[in-house]
């Protein structure tokens, strides 16, 4: 079990799909099926992400998720926030106050400042999120752009229109 | 909620109190009571630090745990590690190869390498673990020994010798 749930996974795998000036929106069902994960999981991830300002959706058969700003403003940091709600690596209980010593009325010295374990949680903690914080979405794209064969994008395209296309055709047309 | 949770901290303050030259072994009970902290929960990771190497238990009535090694020698993160048994910040499912497109044959290309995803996040983890490792127990208790009256360390030993004190006095005699 990892501190970071699989919906961060899920979550950042999504955004990949959705990066690059051919990019159609997408459904969070064609998402989750374009990666061969579960849809009902997937729904889950993607308000958090629009909650976030990170997606944007559009409503219609035609509709999905696009990206809300430039993948290159879009940091790792900030996907992990929007889904696992900003979680510190430690939570402080001040417990340094609570020695049996001080029988209930802890002396000013021993709260004084931050704890010292706390203090080295906070710097494991910022150095953790300083680099997630250093890489975007766009770096993630270019790192997946410079294995796939040129023609990748365009299949991803295609298998996504061809989806909405198809919904399309399905959906009760108004008279 | 946090990452770590509350056993590390416990754990970390459970060791500042067997620093030191005057450091007496303590018995699981006296270092809860000593921080006003629930005895149970201390009692389920002072087993996990012995198991790790970082503190040493010894039988009888003025038994207890010790120190197994130097402060200096044990790291925030070994501690973290003994108690959150090495958990990662993040499990890569290899989600990548499950792409639709590639109908259950993911090509060569699509799963070379650590993924885009798994690397930031094995950077991530590493620059946390770099930084918990840097400090050690002797660290911590530098800062607390900074704080504290001089006196301080005394009265920590006197109350743990008075508890074990009236312990062996409860204790039935051999005759």
């Amino acid at each position: 079990m990892a501190h970071f749930g699989s919906s961060v996974e899920y979550g950042l795998h999504c955004l990949l799909w959705l990066v690059g000036p051919l990019a159609e929106p997408a459904s969070s069902r064609d998402l989750a099926e374009l990666q061969g994960v579960s849809p009902s999981f997937v729904a889950k991830i993607l308000p958090k992400l629009e909650k976030a300002g990170i997606v944007r959706a559009s409503e219609g058969v035609r509709g999905g998720y696009r990206l809300a700003a430039f993948p290159s403003e879009i940091t790792v940091l900030a996907v992990v926030d929007a889904i696992e709600g900003k979680k510190p690596l430690f939570d402080c209980r001040e417990i340094r106050g609570r020695c049996a010593l001080f029988r209930g009325r802890a002396p000013a010295w021993s709260t004084d400042g931050v704890c010292a374990i706390h203090a080295v949680m906070l710097r494991a903690d910022q150095s953790m999120r300083n680099e997630l914080g250093h890489t975007t979405v766009a770096d993630l794209a270019k790192t997946v752009a410079r294995k796939a064969p040129p023609s990748f994008g365009g299949e991803i395209r295609n298998w996504l229109v061809g989806r909405a296309t198809a919904r399309a055709e399905r959906a009760p047309r108004r008279s």
